[in-house]
């Protein structure tokens, strides 16, 4: 089972410029063959039907453990899409059909991420591979992060609004490390050396301006562990030195701290969540006070307040 | 972000015959429209998409909060798929193909899940609703749980494998407290009575033996909380009687304690994890002594030891 | 728009003995690439998407006209496999996983038709050509129906039930007429001669059992004229000789009379209608009475009432 | 069975500025999960698996009536995006693939509607809920009913060609009525009081323009009777006041009157019905001769004429 | 089995401006229901399937061979999308997301043709229809080639790229012959004449410039065996005069001479094949000369060289 | 392009017993995931959309080529599927609903071959990847071949018919060339030793009786080329010692000699190629005739005759 945190892996610009075209190229890291839902569920997959996990410990907590951070990577696309059409949902002010490449982000969702690749359809079950064959899955699982690579680096050339590029050059990075770890564990398991295959596809991501600061990080050699208690032999496969920097691989022991989400504001023109968000936000707050909770929210956002006004001052509140 | 713990919602019983026609038809359980991948995904990318957080505070809680509870369902459901084809994996006694209704969890899989109904479809991004008005939102979900539930009731009286009885008998529990959940939500919001629809489909829980120790544990009441931090306004909105029996609706401040899983033996016949998984434990005992862990597995499971002998002597070993 | 009439084309029989493997195989019929619900929308999107009307009436009307009938089809098929199931969703009495060849018939119905084909895949849009060239349309609808009398001829060997046998039976003696209707319409336009295509496939009905009681009332050289209006030009292209016997074709300016539908029993087992239909009988008596309508049912059916009784005494009921 | 009259249940205005970008938005409507496909087709496989009927009538006429309506309403999704394209299919003149979003509606279709929805993903029969259970698919068409009328409200904001705005003004207010029904018939059955939900989406239609004149004409309480015999207990559902404007509900015991569709003209550009469209019409005219028909067509349509000349000249006749 | 010859059946133009939207729209012909993946799907499985192959030489020979002329028409059309595609590719010079159709020519393709429809939808295998009965495939064929024909026009059409123009002036001429082919079959088995259907749709070739060159060399009345040993029983079939032209159908005994294909350059921006492409040319030349193969590459391609410079200087090769 | 030879690229053997549920699992090397369609079309396509040819030449022509091979493989499964139903389509002894697992074989197809996977479902273009980049395309392919391998060992464990038997003994020796081949190819690009994996999944292949005698034929290290005079350069990359046997990899500069394929009797139940069968030979004799080729067929089967007898005797003559 699993424990959630309202907190993102990282820090996602505010809404800014709404862009629907580029949010619709943006889908194929959510839907596509190689997209986040597609890490995350293979690996899911593969930890659920993970046999004989205590003679193979090391690699089910790797697999298992890289599955928990994959939720946060379709969290992060998710909300980045959601940012990119903030504003291009306002009462009386729809996109146009000409100037939009995916309608349903507009008709079927409230102005929001869809389950759906960069042409609009949807992603399915069989993007997963879990084979039960475990250097199988494992080699499958370096090819995947590497197709997945290759697909954030077009995304970062195609799409220049300000959370593209900021999601992209984050998850190039953690995508990275699952690379290293996949071929890692394919090399303790047959001797195979994957890591001379590195930077695959060959950009060093230290070429990406947005990868830049999670790189001084130190991001590019750590492995959390997205676990209280479990998944602890993941440092019996990820550790030695990154092929590309040298630097010693190294397992944290918890979760990156975290960043709270923007509270990205009501969109009337497509009634998210309503196309009369205040009477919902009265009842809230009456219903907190019932249950004898504050009267003021209590979730953790970066913004402050969530006002219902025109898009121009919620943007401001937001980066406020 | 998510943490993962390494336990079930509930306990599942160890493999015992193997029931391939049986396992297939639980797969609509996973992949159908109104499987768990469903549940957790639809309110999953509700949760993400969801616009006015702050104002909307105790809806957003619930909804984010129950999409955490039902990863745990999709992990008990491939356990359960995955328990049921145990022993048909074995060396040289695969089942003939007039024998089975899926011969994907034998060839695509390891004798295990698939991310597909009961038919062979997969699952796909269209099952999800996430409309991002809230009032719509919470309809579509509480009739969601409604057909969940008449497909948990009919995999039940079709399939008499233990795991499966154990399975449903535990979701219709739990999938109940979500039907009431997103009632009384939309009660909280409209005043409309669904209470009035309890239970849909209109057979009793109680009726179902293997409920009746959930129900006993008072486990219909409970809506736990998957978070050590957030989501606390959910008892903004669960709480009052229950519409069936009356008793208090309650929240539980944490994710219940949970159940080690058995570690499910090798099945060399489909190569699950290696057509000779002794290598494997090898391999893994050197690396966890390299790195400075102990010698033996550091897993917690339910069963002791996962040899790779005989499947009898496995299932014995399961069981003892 | 249409106008509904409860009543079915053909009179099928009251279920016998359930058959769930043989209602998959029906299903082709239904939502097969060549099955009724690809004739039925086929025609119909042909026909809304007609342009020049006027100047091309007889071929309107002729496709407008089919389309109407085909709505018959699809509900012929669909009570088939109702019949075929009937008896199969009895309480406690479902059948094994192992007996079935489609447990969603089960699962996603109440012992009843999906729209799927006999693999278990949905119907789609994609099966349907309507290109607005005229004569290609044509050409494609006589292959549709080549295709659909392949297939109709297949499944009459394959199943045996005897729903299943007098389905076929009729619907490839109408299918033969839409034949003969759309190659007449392809020779009025360009001369070409697909009558010496008959019959194709090359086997002619009348060795059918279940087909001659329709040839002897002479079924296979009439259109029937679905409107009470309009679509009179039918006439203009639906004459001459029949292609194989040389009877006169002939257009019947209405519908056929008709026969009652078969009441099909409830099946509580998957809560079709309920799990106690007894309630929902009563409130149904109740609200008729509230409205000033009759006591008792003012629906006609083939059977003498519907009790909730044994699956015997219910089909005993049924044929009666 | 059907019959078939050659009327649209409302007025559709004639084709003028072709939009093809609108219309790609529009098939929406047609296809995607909540378009009238979708409705039509879930009530019809409703009343096909529909079992005692005869217990249950007032709401097997309910359904099976509703059903009848809906293919009025895909009719009317065609003709809206076939007028759409009107003059896009043009000799010489077809659009540019930068300036359309669905580019099978010109090569796959004749200028013309597909069976897709906005992202030209086929609809599919997955998109049909028949479980069998009454309770649930009711509740279930209420949700259907809702999600229509959201994406209605979507499609009339993002389309402002006068076709598309005319036909989400008519189905929004019939689509209202059909929530009304299926609310009014789970209270029936269960008391759970739905009608406290409306409306919902939270717009009321009389803020919509071309929804006004369908209100003053009292349509939103109106529930006609598509059969000349059948469906009478419809009344024991639908009666009562109208939740949001108090007006009695009233069940009218036959199909509105209709209106004569609009003949589109001929696209030769996309060869519909031909490259050269007046050699049919010829053709048409000794047909019609020859089996003693009038000379000029015997259809009737809203303008007069149909004649083969230039795109203007083509809608001015539309429109005189 | 098959050989295969690094030629083209026709000659291609080199790059010129590129054209992503138009490249979109193409995609029609190679993954579309009636594209080139459907034509030489189909044959080819209606031949692997063909049962009497002794008895019925003559027309498994035809369809056989004309699946074999499918695969250069596939690879003619992937062609033309590169060659549409080929400077969109350049290194901080990908299109905008709002000039495209189809993200995934670039995103999951290096600026290439796509196994999809004009919609972004994957060609399937449904789109085959092989049912094993000869007359029956064989209108499907002949009615297979007049939907392509029908889509090549429209695209046509669309397209003003000289690339899009040249392949459907060609295949419009090669598809032609194939629509006689299958006309002529059922014209042996069944006395049915199809040949008063052509043209169809009803657009002589000859109006069609770039379809004149192909027509004046001939290409119309040829059916070219492409087996140097089999497929000798075509002749049986094909031959007597050309519906249109009254030409002598005419079997060349052997493939056509075909033109060597343009060496089509890197797009760096989207990978392809490399970031650096320089460093693969030095590698493959090493290992050519440790092989003992030439130091120059032995492939024969249309343009000199392909050297890495900028667009502009790569077409400039192409085309000198 | 290609030219076809009417050879198989093995011996298979003649029909015995049908197998209709085991030709049903046969049916994922067919249209799975990792079936030999998609070995087929991703190195196709790859082929078809590989920039920079000259450069990088070594390489393309090693994608090229083997692309050429795997259509042979798509013949292979199919004749095997074939053969496994032949004697499964007589008249009148059609299996019933519950031996089979894969309706569609019969009412689709002729007791034939579907594009599809084991589950029924349809093969589609989301199989291909063809990314454009040289080293992860190669990477792909190497684990595809892998995936592949994994399926094949399966399905021979779980199909025990001769034909299918015979079909995966022998393409597990050519896959695992396959393997190799791409293995080398990354090797020589980047230096990283996949060849360490080998064999993968680790069965070796001479534990399968059915590969013995290709492996004793030196199967396993030799790369055909498939061209008369193209891919010369594959040898640049294919050499040096198989990483398994230490044996010289090899490159034969042509295909192999090839067996001429049985001639599968009529199956007149599912009419293929017709109902009465004998009518078609004749015809074609008259056609021969009239072409002035032979009175005898020219085709090269491996059994005499086909005639159109009972079952068992038309067997006999296939072994005969």
């Amino acid at each position: 089972m699993i424990l959630r945190i309202d907190r993102h892996q990282m820090e996602l610009p505010p809404p800014s410029t709404p862009d629907p075209a580029g949010a619709a190229v943006v889908q194929e890291l959510m839907g596509g063959k190689f997209g986040e839902m597609s890490t995350f569920m293979n690996y899911t997959f593969q930890s659920f039907n993970f046999r004989l996990r205590q003679g193979a410990r090391p690699f089910y907590d790797l697999v298992a453990n890289i599955a928990a951070e994959e939720f946060g990577h379709i969290e992060l696309v998710a909300t980045t899409i959601n940012t990119m059409l903030t504003g291009a949902g306002e009462k009386g002010d729809l996109p146009k059909p000409a100037d939009m490449l995916n309608p349903q982000q507009f008709i079927a969702g409230g102005a929001a991420a869809l389950c759906q690749d960069s042409n609009g359809k949807p992603w399915n079950g069989d993007y997963i591979t879990s084979t039960g064959d475990l250097v199988e899955d494992l080699v499958h699982n370096f090819f995947l992060e590497t197709g997945a690579r290759n697909n954030k680096l077009k995304v970062y050339e195609m799409c220049d609004h300000p959370a593209a590029r900021a999601l992209t050059g984050y998850l190039l990075v953690r995508g990275g490390v699952h690379q290293v770890a996949y071929a890692r564990a394919v090399e303790r398991l047959t001797g195979a050396d994957l890591m001379k295959l590195f930077p695959s596809p060959r950009i060093p991501t230290d070429k990406i301006p947005e990868s830049k600061p999670h790189l001084e990080a130190g991001l590019h050699t750590k492995l959390y562990r997205f676990s209280p208690s479990d998944y602890q032999e993941v440092a019996a496969v990820f550790n030695g030195p990154h092929p590309e920097t040298g630097d010693e691989l190294v397992v944290e022991d918890q979760p990156p701290e975290g960043f709270p989400p923007f509270d990205l504001p009501a969109q009337e023109g497509v009634f998210a969540p309503d196309y009369a968000p205040e009477e919902i936000s009265e009842i809230a707050r009456k219903l907190r006070v019932a249950a004898g909770l504050p009267d003021e929210p209590t979730g953790v956002v970066a913004n402050n307040g969530s006002g219902n006004g025109s898009v121009v001052d919620k943007v401001k509140d937001a980066v406020s």
